[in-house]
């Protein structure tokens, strides 16, 4: 029996001998006592030892003053220090104006960005949201699931809108949101999505710059998690959504965040947001009474280490020379293994950290659970949804970047097989 | 005429005299164009020196894992390293699993606690504070701005308690939360108060932890940012607030914080929380939604400078060793420029980092205009209570830590010759 067969066009006999031997195969593979971890977006200890020599640039011989002469080591800069402001400005493609530098994570940016919305709203907002009966978020999905767990913490109802080939579906995104004064906020991750790898197309950038929303203080936030994260020479282009928004009018409608956290360190990097002047002004008067401001010689570390954007790339290059081999391999795995099988289908990223696999309908779960059981651990199965639940019980969310290239072979090869029962239990099921 | 005049005990013309003689050495200064800043309670340069080897204790050759073996360049941790949570149970005199730590700001995580508390509520509560028509904090004052600034923000009502020597004045407190469930907490600086430099008796700390609230879920935001922050041999000692609330039946009642601001870099820091154990787990499950973890590499950076409490204590040592000098400059001035002259009374702290003063009422302001048309900034008036508003006008915040003692001492000389012509003012009028 050739690996290309079509399980939909096999006969009941033909199913249960392959099942057999599937099944023994998996077993195999249980005896092992495997412990293999494919759940998070974690870079590699080898990606770690990129950035190491970044420890270096700041010791106790070294000048601790930032670019405007302030002590690094004392208090201030409530927002970073000038040449952060500038490095990020460039990563997010914004002037320097428009950022605003925080601690190490991003998703701490977007957490109190939205919890500040909820008690103070928004720029523009005529009262908090939290003073509404009810606070509405897009979610396009499958997605990242930290997202969902902030809306969830914060009782705001996620609807599900479906994610296409070049981003969320923008039909579905313009009639709710020029219907529903409660939607307020749509969650984007727009360059090699989390975890579809999908980058939006310019059409749907500017849909979403120009699209009437019925709520006035409506907000995109714009993770731009993997903004110089390419596995190619080429990247997907990503139209400016500031730009778009400014040229549509709709200047204040959209948050940009982003980190360092898989530029150089996830356990110690920096994080920044950006905005309009106005959105900017507004959040960094709300911040004042946080914080007396983040981390300063941890700014300086990064921008000692990463200086501009032509050495964030060239920086960039080495993580994908790392990251490329191991996405080949589960690519090339997924394609020996179930290529042709009719049984599932995947995307193949130019950048990012995910490659998203879905299953026939209602085999997710039992894959992601066979796997665990023969010590292959993914993000749970569900998890890509709000509120973990996938309505079709479809998708799984490979993370490649940890495990090392000879551990995903291994691993995807468990996956594929569990699959391959999974979808043949159901398909024994059906018929 | 001496310096040890009672002023008012003087007759009109000799008031007038002095005023005049006053007045001539209050335009010599202006003339200088002076520029001194003893606004905050900012470390000054020698001070920061003190730490600067801190930098070279996490370079790129050292070890990189914590106690636990976890990688701190990677993701991870959201509550902090073993030997971080060590050090930091250590200075808070709780257990390590009562502690959180957090990223560089205390006042970071005074400012979440409550904005999560308006949101979900404490651990216990019934609802979230936000639900509630009005939520009320008591505030000790003269007290931080910065405390008072988070509930302005939230539009948390603030009640004045006076301040005694050893602390709030507990007759009110006791009366104002035993009635009021609306009043759900109390901003407590317990050792070496700022601004006055006051430690909370044996006594305040214990009906503290014994009284009745009618709200079952007050809490006591304990900020104890000064605690091993001491100018004398002798340190003040300080009953341990979460032993005194768990021996009253009231475990979950205090929150404690801290950070390394003053210890280390007030500009790289690490702070933490602490709390019964319900209180940090439920804590946790929150901070779980806002981030993957704080900054790891800084709080091994810290752990591996700091070590434990006998080498905090030395190093907070050589911190007394440089500030000791100039909170006597400002002492020995005050002393010999205002002593005996019935127009301002100011406390000696046995630590942390003010001093704070009052003149007669009505006096502040005006003094503090004056000093800053001179060159003089201090903390604006009216700051150390809430809404900025001290109904005696009458308070001033000195903060000794940045200025040299020369500079110190022509600050206070000015200072001081702008009580006195603010007084005579006053005691004209008022003939």
């Amino acid at each position: 029996m050739g690996h290309h067969t079509d399980f939909l066009n096999m006969n009941i006999e033909q199913l249960n001998q392959h099942y057999a031997s599937l099944k023994e195969r998996y077993d195999e593979y249980k005896n092992q006592n495997m412990k293999l971890d494919m759940s998070r977006g974690k870079p590699c200890p080898e990606q770690l030892e990129l950035s190491k020599s970044m420890l270096d640039t700041v010791t106790s011989s070294d000048r601790l003053q930032a670019s405007d002469g302030s002590d690094c080591l004392n208090y201030g800069g409530v927002d970073g220090i000038p040449e952060a402001k500038e490095l990020f400005a460039q990563i997010l493609g914004v002037s320097s104006n428009e950022v605003i530098i925080g601690g190490s994570s991003s998703l701490t940016m977007m957490h109190d960005t939205i919890s500040r919305a909820m008690l103070h709203g928004v720029y523009g907002s005529e009262q908090p949201w939290v003073k509404q009966p009810t606070v509405k978020f897009l979610c396009p999905s499958p997605g990242y699931d930290r997202h969902f767990a902030i809306c969830e913490l914060l009782n705001i109802e996620m609807i599900v809108v479906d994610m296409l080939h070049d981003g969320p579906d923008m039909d579905a995104v313009e009639a709710l949101v020029s219907q529903d004064d409660s939607i307020k906020g749509i969650w984007c991750v727009p360059k090699y999505s989390n975890p579809d790898g999908i980058t939006y197309s310019h059409q749907v950038v500017n849909r979403l710059a120009n699209m009437k929303t019925k709520a006035r203080d409506f907000r995109i936030f714009w993770d731009d998690a993997y903004s110089v994260h390419h596995l190619t020479d080429q990247p997907d282009p990503l139209t400016n959504v500031l730009s778009a928004c400014k040229e549509a009018g709709n200047p204040d409608r959209v948050f940009l965040f982003c980190s360092t956290s898989k530029i150089t360190f996830p356990g110690a990097g920096v994080a920044a947001m950006a905005g309009s002047v106005e959105n900017i002004n507004y959040m960094r008067s709300l911040i004042s009474v946080q914080t007396i401001g983040p981390d300063k010689i941890n700014q300086l570390r990064h921008t000692r280490f990463l200086k501009d954007m032509d050495h964030v790339r060239s920086h960039m290059a080495k993580h994908a020379a790392i990251l490329k081999p191991k996405f080949e391999m589960v690519l090339g795995k997924l394609e020996s293994e179930l290529d042709g099988k009719n049984i599932a289908f995947w995307n193949k990223p130019n950048g990012g950290y995910f490659i998203s696999l879905n299953t026939l309908d209602g085999c997710a779960k039992i894959a992601v659970k066979m796997a665990a059981d023969a010590g292959v651990t993914l993000t749970a199965a569900g998890a890509t949804f709000p509120y973990g639940r996938d309505p079709r019980d479809r998708n799984i969310r490979i993370a490649p970047s940890f495990p090392s290239v000879k551990e995903l072979e291994k691993s995807i090869e468990v996956l594929s097989i569990c699959i391959q029962l999974a979808s043949i239990d159901k398909i024994l099921l059906e018929q």
